[in-house]
């Protein structure tokens, strides 16, 4: 597999430095791994903190900035952070007004996130965490005890960070970051295997003709392999898949997200029919947002996340956002 | 080739649908193929309209809005749209102060937007016109006599659309437009080969441990192809490539743009080696833009592009623009 990288070793330092030469408000330390929005931390504010593996991009760091994150700690491919890249993060944000780690669920991360949050406190940095785990897909997965953090993330810390932007103290953000997760379902589908720089290879093998449901976002297995379909025959199975286990009784937002390697014309296609299959359900969509946000490398394929939403998350949705890969209002 | 379609006939419209309902604050007309800025047009102010085949998103549709394009004409996939829909455009977007075609040079969009402009100007629209031709990989090519229209397009639209916004005359935003093409240069990598809806496997054949070096955007062939080069490698090629042929001697815009199917972990290591190569060749940059902009459906690859700049580009760059997939400043 062609990669334009220069050797798999290096991958992620190299990512680190193009990101450090686009962003000016960004602060990156390229040798210890952490992202820092310029400026902080900011007066009165609550910090917030993410991080995971590499090979998700824009998640996380390309989510760093005004009302959103202010630190994100990028893990080698697919590999969580290491509790060092946390405190330091949690460190560089807190301005006393204390921090909140955005967590998915997957082992590694929460264990390390666990240790971190225990080495900030020593340090006398106060910290709540949120897990993120809003994939329906299966219950217990490859890294992952329970459902899997996917989608979902990019809801939370758009909305928890809204929070803190507003001003709001520590324990109203994780509440409401909280709350996102608890509105929020995801469910993918992969039409092409993902390939890892250190592997070179796929990491699974997916037939010419077939796609897998329920997909992960590290390539793990799904729920099942089914004869290809089309776009409007994965819009059903996957909207039915996060309606009923969600079961909205009011609107929602939806992303329509794509795996890195779909075209944007193809996930605009699929969102006419994740429309359609939402209306036919009777689930009004509030706002949409289409694009490569949670990706796997260079896999093929899409998930869809729904987030139930009131006035005050939708409030919080509007609000302004400045970062990489999202911005509106300011 | 798996892709995620209902059937290749409707892609096209099925991401039409996709894109109006996903963005209320564009008005897509789904059967006439036109996409406008909803409120235009607007008072006083000189209309933008672009357009070409698909397959190349978020160009052109996901430019409309303030600050860019008032209006994008969507062909079939690498298929230029027909001067109807042109027509149309300049008829929904010109408020009496006159509209500025974005034409990419290829044969088929040249001849549509000359015979576009007479019949809008038979109607009474006021009608300028700007070539982009800023691939400077080969003089002639597959679709196009002179030099094709890439990445380029993406300046002129940014930096002609925010002198419209800024209240310029038509005379003033095409010279603005035309002074950005004449100080832009573009090239292209493909790592991998492009597969259209319609054709349903690779339009040319890649083979393994090969990159094909100044493709086009529609898998035109480029200079040459060579054994597989690293990301370093590859920047000092394309780097040496524009800043030969456009010689800056002041400061860049630099667009380092994926094909498709690139992730963004990789685009941003190779920026990183782009700004590495510009600095060793004493060009300094003063934006960087890194992401999937200009597009070849699911080709893996990227493209750089820069454009020297004096006070008024930069300034017209850092302009508000609020459109799907370029926004800030508003």
């Amino acid at each position: 597999m062609k990669m334009l990288i220069n050797v798999a070793e290096t991958v992620v330092a190299d990512a680190l430095r193009g990101m450090a030469a686009a962003h000016p408000e960004l602060t990156v330390d390229v040798e210890r791994r952490v992202i820092v929005r310029r400026g902080a931390p900011y007066e009165g504010k609550v910090g917030l903190v993410s991080g995971g593996g590499s090979g998700h991009e824009p998640l996380h760091g390309g989510f760093v900035g005004r009302g959103m994150l202010d630190a994100a700690c990028p893990g080698e491919v697919f590999t969580s952070p290491v509790p060092d890249q946390m405190v330091r993060a949690a460190a560089a944000v807190d301005s006393g007004a204390g921090v909140l780690f955005v967590v998915k669920n997957y082992t590694g991360d929460v264990l390390n996130f666990d240790m971190a949050a225990e080495l900030a406190e020593d340090e006398g940095v106060q910290v709540a965490k949120v897990l993120v785990n809003d994939d329906v897909a299966v219950v217990d997965s490859l890294y992952t005890a329970g459902r899997r953090g996917t989608g979902a993330t990019l809801f939370v810390e758009k909305l928890a960070g809204a929070a803190a932007d507003a001003g709001a103290p520590l324990d109203r953000v994780a509440a409401v970051a909280r709350r996102v997760n608890e509105s929020s379902r995801s469910f993918g589908v992969a039409l092409s295997a993902v390939t890892t720089p250190a592997k070179g290879t796929p990491t699974f093998d997916l037939p010419a003709g077939e796609l897998e449901l329920g997909i992960g976002i590290h390539g793990e297995p799904g729920r099942e392999r089914r004869a290809m379909m089309t776009s409007g025959e994965i819009a059903d199975v996957v909207v039915d898949a996060v309606v009923e286990d969600l079961r909205p009784d009011g609107p929602v937002i939806v992303l329509v997200n794509g795996m890195g390697a779909t075209p944007l014309l193809e996930l605009y296609g699929f969102n006419a029919e994740v429309h359609r299959a939402l209306t036919e359900r009777k689930v009004p969509v509030a706002r949409t947002l289409v694009g490569n946000y949670v990706t796997s490398l260079d896999m093929a394929g899409c998930s869809v996340t729904i987030c139930q939403v009131d006035e005050e998350l939708l409030g919080l949705w509007d609000a302004p956002v400045s970062t990489p890969a999202l911005r509106w209002g300011c």
